[in-house]
């Protein structure tokens, strides 16, 4: 233990990225948050920002606020894009939630590859994703092919090379995969399906913010800002469409921000010539800023150094689950390749729900995935490997104690 | 001029909800702001309560935060449907945006009518409305049936009856009109579009928390939250399904949140079988607390009390209108029956658009609406008498010197 323990205080002496974390709040500083890669902690910024939007534009401006606010999804967009996603300016808007972002650009390609029947996408895919995929097919008269994916890897690009002909009109993954971190080889799944003619749809919602990703030859993408870009709960979403194919697709839910002169409130639906034509309705207005906020924080930290540390806080991650956990029947159900993964790590076990209860009693927050894997997502920009040190001792502690075994399994809740 | 400004004083005195004032941020008494009916007045409530959501519950709760925030959309939803709406608990969500949502239940009803090929709507429907509904028929190989509306008058009974036939899958009409005021006879529509066997859909954005609405015959409606609600900029919109037809219709937009046991993460789509099945992805919790506050205030004032006082403050607003504005050319061009109009009052003038600027420019904030329209909306919870007789005061100065005729004409903002 002690030798971690030094080792941990080293790696946080010698973090480049250390002081980064004073940008962010954290009320109690003993608790060792490690899911962030399912809500990302409150930057200082957005409490002054979200003050300043709500006392003084909202609350003394009123309507004409809206002077500032009506381009927020474009102006929050080409900040996460260049700086977070690789892209010029001018293909990434902020807007909705990546639900509806989904939908919007997967219908959209199905119409533009008219005659094409299949979406292909895969069972491991985040569920939203995939229920989305699978009713548009049904109304649209598609079909979806789906690619088996081992849940302890990637999408595999032979199974998805064997799904592939001229009938597939669209191809729709995650890169990296919410349940075991893994990373698709995204521009080899590009190029593939491009070779067939069907249009590439990314969901970015694990990687944005945390691990670079390269749509040079990608057609479409969307992702969450709520994780590792810190927009808070139910922020909204972003979405990708490649220059041009800007007037190549329609947006199927034509509302009137995606009109040309929107407030000539003209007869007809004339829709922009950009990226602002898949906007739908008025935007939401607080979570925006709260991702200007968040993406200008991990802009200036730079976007290799948030990977580099992620990579370092996984790998000493992994060597603390090896060194202390496996004796207790804890597998890593990530890829140990640190190229082939995204920014956290899943621990498979019988008991996986009652460990998670076990370490939040214990001041440690997880994640938890059916059927049996803890999520841990040291986020890279205020994660310390002290946190990554003291967590999964914690573990250890309640495996050897066995604390959790007299835990109640997870109850279901269906609505 | 004194004996209308005695009135307004008289008016205001007497006036059961005068303190109400008192709940909403008035950062500058002198401004004038007749425009609560596109962006409401910040509730002081909303503040301390968002501080309270981003520093506690983001910021030290983080992910624990979603025990309280995953009901947010039917919760928020049930206390606007039962305070403000007239229905019981179970119908209403609060999600997504007003065009997202009338796109989802417009395509879940047409799904629901196969074989029929029609939806009616008006020419004088908000933009959104006309631009969701004509790319969703396009899409679907359906077809809009366009009524004709006055443009100072609501959707016509007659022409609706006319449009009607056993072709018509739905029906879907904006209850106050946005550029009149007028208001649609609802319950007759509902009962004609039934007797052809069509679905009703309401877009409710400019009557909710002003104007009664009596959805008894009513199918589906859905409307904003960022106007007389005081949701805040961008606050999330809502939407009603009637609870027999929660389980008839189908989200064409399949989410995570519309599955019965979410975090299961199930292989297929298995959708819940009550209104949130009509939830999408994650939604936004930031806005939803802030309608939540806006309607809180609404619903201890009281519809009926707030319904009374707009009637009474649009009535003195014609009354001055005709005293004081109409020998110089502006024309009311909304219903002089209060049981006619919803909550605003549209004035006509040549150059309603240099008026606009130049009441901006005077303190006095309207809104204005293509072609000729200044639009004034007094909103009951916040709106003194006292306002209108000055802001109508500062418009005849305006009038009377000839100010704004140097001013030049609305610029077009093709994007």
């Amino acid at each position: 233990m002690e030798d971690f323990r030094a080792r941990a205080e080293e790696l946080d002496a010698a973090d480049p990225l250390r002081e980064l974390r004073d940008q962010f709040v954290i009320a109690d500083p003993g608790l060792i948050y490690l899911d962030g890669n399912s809500l990302g902690r409150l930057p200082k910024a957005s409490q002054d920002r979200l003050s300043a939007l709500v006392d003084v534009e909202w609350g003394q401006q009123l309507i004409r606020g809206w002077h500032d606010w009506i381009d927020l999804p474009e102006r929050v967009g080409d900040a996460l894009g260049t700086a977070l996603l690789g892209v010029a300016a001018g293909q990434v808007l902020v807007c909705d939630n990546t639900t509806v972002n989904l939908y919007k650009l997967a219908l959209a390609a199905t119409q533009a590859r008219p005659g094409r029947t299949v979406i292909v996408t895969d069972d491991d895919n985040f569920p939203t994703d995939r229920y989305v995929l699978s009713q548009l097919a049904t109304q649209q008269g598609l079909e979806v092919r789906t690619v088996a994916t081992p849940m302890d890897d990637g999408v595999q690009l032979d199974a998805v090379k064997r799904a592939l002909d001229q009938d597939v009109a669209l191809v729709s993954f995650s890169h990296t995969a919410y349940r075991s971190g893994a990373l698709a080889p995204m521009s080899a799944i590009d190029e593939a399906a491009h070779s067939v003619g069907a249009l590439t749809l990314w969901d970015l919602s694990h990687s944005v913010g945390a691990v670079p990703v390269d749509l040079s030859r990608s057609d479409l993408a969307v992702g969450c800002s709520y994780k590792y870009l810190n927009g808070g709960p139910g922020a909204p979403a972003w979405l990708y469409v490649r220059r041009d194919l800007q007037t190549y697709l329609g947006n199927p839910i034509a509302g009137w921000f995606s009109q040309r002169d929107q407030f000539a409130m003209g007869e007809e639906y004339s829709p922009r010539q950009d990226v602002g034509r898949f906007l739908t309705g008025t935007p939401p207005i607080l979570g925006l800023v709260c991702v200007e906020e968040g993406v200008r924080v991990l802009a200036e930290a730079g976007l290799e150094r948030l990977r580099a540390k992620g990579v370092a806080l996984t790998e000493f991650l992994i060597e603390l689950a090896d060194a202390w956990l496996v004796e207790y029947g804890v597998r890593v159900a990530t890829p140990r390749d640190p190229d082939r993964r995204g920014s956290h790590i899943v621990l498979e076990h019988p008991q996986a729900w009652q460990l998670a209860q076990a370490l939040i009693a214990a001041g440690v927050i997880p994640d938890y995935r059916e059927p049996n894997r803890l999520r841990l997502g040291p986020a890279p920009a205020y994660t310390r490997f002290a946190d990554v040190c003291e967590g999964l001792d914690r573990l250890r502690t309640i495996l050897r104690t066995e604390s959790h075994t007299t835990l109640p399994a997870r109850p279901t809740s269906v609505r």
